[in-house]
């Protein structure tokens, strides 16, 4: 098996990049293939031991900032590292990708310009799985379709499900589909459509699911159109942030908090582990014709190195093919 | 000032509705009519000393449980308390409304049965106030409308200006729409088109934002469909939960971690009081002829005060005025 690592990806590219993609290789006796600036790659995997390890490095002279246009980018920089990467896989050369950078331009040059949706496939989903408390949650749309159609969603299910299975491991995934409370309103008519083709789907569909379900592992995967799983994702990140500073900062309080600050260390960081996306790898794009893992741009040396076993699992579980079988025998809607 | 208070709402009713009533009877000098089964509630104010206060109870043999239909129980139950205590307001008998009982069937009460719309208001909104590190939030909606037009968030987000500079005392505030981070989608095309319409309004609109802006006190008023909104701040409340829960957990694991957790006791409390919110009062519904204020149906004696106070503030600040002031010149749109 080869990987595709983007060397230009993550915010501190190439170190963390290469790091990762070195570790990797290492660890999980892989072949990586690293793409992005030649000179600059090199240099940095010179800092690294290497020998005996199926490293290699591909020339791409572009790559693609945080502040690049998803939309033009694939035009305007036709020789990025992603785009390369991308191509790599495309053409068979290797198994999946894996970047730490731009996750909309990914998404488009994926689409658009190399892997393409999977034939039946109406929208490729960015999903991301939530690890809290030991149940691995595989959450999708978080932000691909802002604005999707019951089909979309639908397909959402079961491509989730096929992940959950296949690359985490999950026997019988229980599938929920995101809605308001029902002492409120009663879900959109969107949802109300999804539930109901999500019911035939032959999926393990659970029903609808509210947050406090899918953080308390009531569900395997849980559906969402990209507007209302971008609030979700987002929320845990900011949320979570804030609590660990004010945490931070009331145990600079007095003396009292600072020696209990010290004692409970340990236990916060056990804490932190278990919600810290960094522990759970990135984040894939489900429906193209390809593997492809898009870490944060904060990735450290750990991100990536699980985003590459993350890859890695999703090659071994042929996430891609399961996923064309089940795909409707119709061409791509527009 | 007379404030109504469902002595039926809250899941523990009548406890903590007739104990937070008496106590904001007290400490706010307020007039204060009890509404509920008046033999209860008697027996249960019994329990107080109420000398020298303002009190009165107000018979309601029915009472709306979690369990009825919103949408039903305005006909079903036409005497339960919160259709008496709503009627006390629309009648002129007192200022406020105060329940911590079924929030889709007080709105539907208000809405269809007694309080009505402002002229010219499309929907209700259900707000809360959030507040995190000092910073008080108006988010809205919250769930009163899963589906939205773009007029409608317009409205919410200058209602919400309203409440925030004549009840929170903030000057003008400054109102964000909730959007998907740019650098995957671009937002909606209701956002999108709600985005234009705020820009216009006359209200200190500072644009999109996203989760972590709201939590960083970034804006004053969040603009959200109830969707969105719904999933944002239950995603707060479960994620809470959870991270306490695992704290808690974790400090038990070991001598060093118990005793350090006793010793960080104090700075854990103060960090939960940031973000509970019991601190923060009930949830107003905005655009009613009269100040509705609806509370978490866990409410304690502490939480059904502040949610009196809140009601308090908001007549004082001649909210349901102001926002009739403010409301376009047509009929209200069905």
């Amino acid at each position: 098996m080869k990987i595709v690592v983007d060397a230009m990806g993550s915010d501190a590219q190439p170190r963390p990049d290469v790091a990762g993609a070195v570790a990797a290789a290492r660890e999980y006796d892989l072949a990586v293939t690293l793409v992005g600036d030649q000179a600059r790659v090199e240099e940095e995997l010179a800092q690294h031991a290497t020998g005996g390890l199926a490293l290699e490095v591909v020339n791409a002279p572009e790559w693609v900032t945080m502040d690049d246009k998803p939309g033009q980018v694939g035009r305007t920089k036709p020789q990025s590292s992603m785009h390369v990467g991308m191509q790599l896989v495309r053409d068979g050369a290797a198994d999946a990708f894996v970047s730490a950078g731009n996750t909309g331009a990914a998404l488009a040059i994926a689409t658009l310009h190399t892997l393409k949706r999977i034939r039946g496939i109406y929208r490729p989903a960015l999903a991301s799985i939530v690890s809290i408390q030991g149940n691995a949650v595989v959450l999708l749309d978080i932000g691909a379709n802002a604005e999707c159609k019951p089909e979309w969603l639908a397909q959402f299910g079961w491509m989730g499900s096929i992940y959950a299975e296949r690359a985490l491991g999950c026997a019988s995934p229980r599938v929920g589909l995101l809605s308001n409370g029902e002492e409120v309103g009663k879900g959109t008519t969107l949802v109300q459509a999804a539930a109901e083709l999500l019911e035939k789907d032959g999926v393990n569909f659970i029903g609808n699911v509210e947050p406090k379900e899918i953080l308390s592992g009531a569900v395997d995967v849980a559906v969402m159109d990209g507007f209302a799983g971008n609030v979700f994702i987002k929320t845990l990140e900011a949320f979570g942030t804030t609590l660990f500073d004010l945490i931070r900062q009331e145990l600079q309080n007095d003396w009292r908090s600072k020696l209990g600050g010290l004692l409970v260390r340990p236990a916060f960081r056990r804490v932190y582990r278990q919600v810290d996306p960094f522990e759970i790898g990135g984040a894939p794009l489900l429906g193209l014709n390809g593997v492809v893992i898009i870490g944060h741009g904060r990735s450290n040396t750990l991100a990536i190195k699980n985003a590459v076993r993350q890859a890695r699992d999703a090659v071994q579980g042929q996430i891609v093919d399961t996923i064309r079988q089940y795909a409707p025998d119709v061409s791509n809607e527009e």
